[in-house]
């Protein structure tokens, strides 16, 4: 594995899926691994852009596959991340950015995996229940659901490298630039590029 | 201590000081130290902007009354990072950027202070010369003191948790931002403000 694996993931509605697209445009050599999963589209949503939407039966195909890397239910649906994408752009040397509950994340971090983890916080509980008051895609109850999960999702702020805080889109989106960028310029990763400088002065 | 302290460094003329004077003036509540030397002023240099000039007798003075943080004798000349400023900005939430030779950036490890460190690597050794050799500061003595010790310094590189290749200010530049607004967004220097946010949640 030579890329970094980037890991994001907020409360039910805290925007990260806004913030990540952002950041897809702006910052270079990262991918994304589109997650699968078993509810259905909202508007707007495009199959293989936001979710690769399949059935429960195709999705317990892939978990008896071992074909992910961390599956969760979550709000009574299955969600995924593909294992062989995710591998193969790490070993090619690009980062990749997965973005997932935080039930999902939990399990990235019982594996063990090298992450570097990035938790997108609401600025408030008002904020976050406007946004999804306005999103408009939940009935009362499922918004009642959501918001009492969001109470105990934002605990998992705790486990998480970098807290970038959703108030202002441009703002966060920077943020969200820098921690990528900067983790970009660890010394860690950049060891075969430092060798061949360090060749010219004969020092290594 | 409630803000960040980081040390930038770099082998004798690798142009850590162009580098930072750009980064003072984008990055926000962002203080410098600005060093004590009994090195003679370069043309252009300013007292008190790019460092305080005294004599040896006054160096001595302060190292007495542990005025400095650290110091250090290169090429001859002493050079340090006073206490009193350092320690008031960072106890006042405010992030420090002390810019300082290996040999300081090895005391301060030394010291144990809790520090982001920060070394600026040039692209090839030919990059470094002809950067000395272009500043026309040296004779060809001093200059061959600089090059002999950079065979030295840059091994130093793997001391530091980030590395920035001053290849092309402009993206050196923009790179050692994203180091210091990504290092602002670790959870550990946010637990104020997520507190106040959890409460909303009655989270907390």
């Amino acid at each position: 594995m030579k890329g970094t694996l980037f890991v994001i993931s907020a409360p039910s509605g805290g925007g990260k899926g806004t913030l990540l697209r952002r950041v897809l445009s702006s910052v270079p050599k990262l991918g994304y691994s589109v997650s699968f999963t078993t509810r259905q589209p909202r508007a707007g949503e495009v199959h293989g852009r936001d979710y690769f939407f399949v059935t429960r039966a195709e999705f317990e195909k892939m978990v008896a596959a071992n074909g992910f890397i961390e599956w969760a239910e979550v709000h009574g649906n299955l969600y995924g991340t593909a294992r062989a994408q995710v591998e193969k752009e790490l070993a090619d040397g690009d980062d990749v950015i997965l973005e997932i509950d935080t039930q999902g994340a939990a399990n990235i971090r019982q594996l063990g995996l090298a992450a570097t983890s990035i938790f997108i916080l609401p600025p408030s509980f008002d904020a976050l229940r406007e946004r999804l008051t306005a999103r408009g895609t939940e009935n009362a109850a499922q918004l009642a659901l959501r918001l009492a999960n969001a109470r105990r999702e934002v605990l998992d702020y705790q486990y998480f490298d970098y807290v970038i805080v959703n108030d202002e889109i441009e703002r966060a989106t920077a943020q969200l630039e820098a921690v990528i960028n900067g983790e970009r310029a660890r010394r860690v990763r950049q060891q075969t590029m430092i060798d061949k400088i360090l060749a010219t002065f004969g020092s290594n």
